[in-house]
């Protein structure tokens, strides 16, 4: 039985899942819910995900949710197919400080840019200027620690591309259409960091993914 | 060579910490570091946590920061010891979905209602009721789920503790000492989970450090 994704090919943590089945080369089925129409409220959705968000998987009889456990499971599960995206042994423990980074360090200000930069405009609704200033300062002082953990590290959890890297991937790709962008550029570890996530054959079909709603 | 944790005995991400060593029954040393006093922006420190914040760790030539990823290193490599805190095989995707929860959904409002009615006060500052009552209906909707889950299971990953309840357990402390514990009162389900994690002796070790500062 093929795995299924439920979701929104625009919404970064659906994107995130994508991410993962791609570098796994792994079969899936998109099943299309529309939060704008609400569908992500609905009780056979809620049966998928209890808090009414989308992504939800399937795999088998397995459901998950939440994008961050959606990857794990797929990285713990396939680890004979594609790209390992974890690494084994000591290393793992600083990809794991380095995962946590993602969702509480950079998460909240990338997320909150991406809402009043893309998703706001796509919505006809006007850009909060302060929001976004005040979540590019947070941001900028994130990428300076990229920045420095980037001159030790290939990548941030270790010299391969792993979870810790691929969960920022939704992000960037938003981002980099936005004058945000310029907060990469300027930190040259960084903007080749983010060269090399983008020019993944898996990034590139996430992306594409938007452009066959 | 004993593992070293550095912070401060109320703060949520290091009491998080405690909890998982007691729970491990492993010693530790415990170096405080002053947020008030910014020693967690001197040199030395940010050597172990660039992003400045408490609390960071040692094992060995190991050092980690980032609450989380530390329990979750703790979890991993000390399996011999104390309470197991992770399960193998199947039960871990969906432990690692619930681990996602408390970050993603319990913690940005449990972490609010904190600091309105447990940090402020102890800062001298007013408590903002609007903020209270925003994060209160927040938390409200998520204990509306946990109740549900735990209609399924004993604990909210499957049916033996894990990390997912242990990490709930530093706001479990600071709320049952506000009005926020009717929200969880008012849940049958929640309320004996809670009472369950309270009485456990590694919780009451956790507990009982705030009184020896
Ligand atoms: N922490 C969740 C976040 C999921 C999330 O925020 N999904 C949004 C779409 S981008 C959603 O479903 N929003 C609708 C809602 O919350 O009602 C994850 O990583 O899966
Ligand atoms: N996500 C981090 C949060 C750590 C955190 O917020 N620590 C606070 C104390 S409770 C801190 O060090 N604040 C000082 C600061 O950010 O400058 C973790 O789980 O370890």
């Amino acid at each position: 039985m093929v795995m299924k994704v439920h979701g929104s090919v625009l919404s970064p943590p659906v994107m995130r899942v994508f991410a993962a089945l791609y570098e796994k080369d792994l079969e899936f089925e998109f099943i299309r819910v529309s939060v704008a129409a609400r569908e992500n409220k609905d009780e056979h959705f809620l049966a998928l995900n209890p808090f009414g968000q989308i992504p939800a998987f399937e795999d088998g009889d397995l459901k998950l949710f939440e994008s961050r456990a959606i990857t794990q499971y797929i990285a713990h599960v396939y680890t004979d197919k594609g790209t390992p995206l974890v690494c084994e042994g000591k290393p793992m423990a600083t990809v794991g400080v380095w995962l946590e980074v993602e969702a509480h360090q950079f998460d909240p200000a990338a997320t909150k840019l991406q809402w009043e930069l893309v998703y706001k405009s796509m919505q006809g609704k006007a850009t909060d200027a302060a929001a976004v200033e005040e979540n590019e300062a947070k941001l900028a002082k994130v990428l300076d620690v990229y920045e420095a953990r980037l001159s030790q590290s290939k990548y941030l959890g270790c010299d391969c591309y792993t979870l810790a890297d691929l969960h920022h991937l939704p992000a960037l790709i938003n981002l980099m259409g936005t004058p945000v962008k310029k907060l990469f550029d300027a930190r040259p570890k960084v903007s080749a960091w983010v060269a090399d996530i983008m020019a993944r054959p898996a990034s590139a079909k996430v992306f594409a993914l938007r452009y066959q709603q």
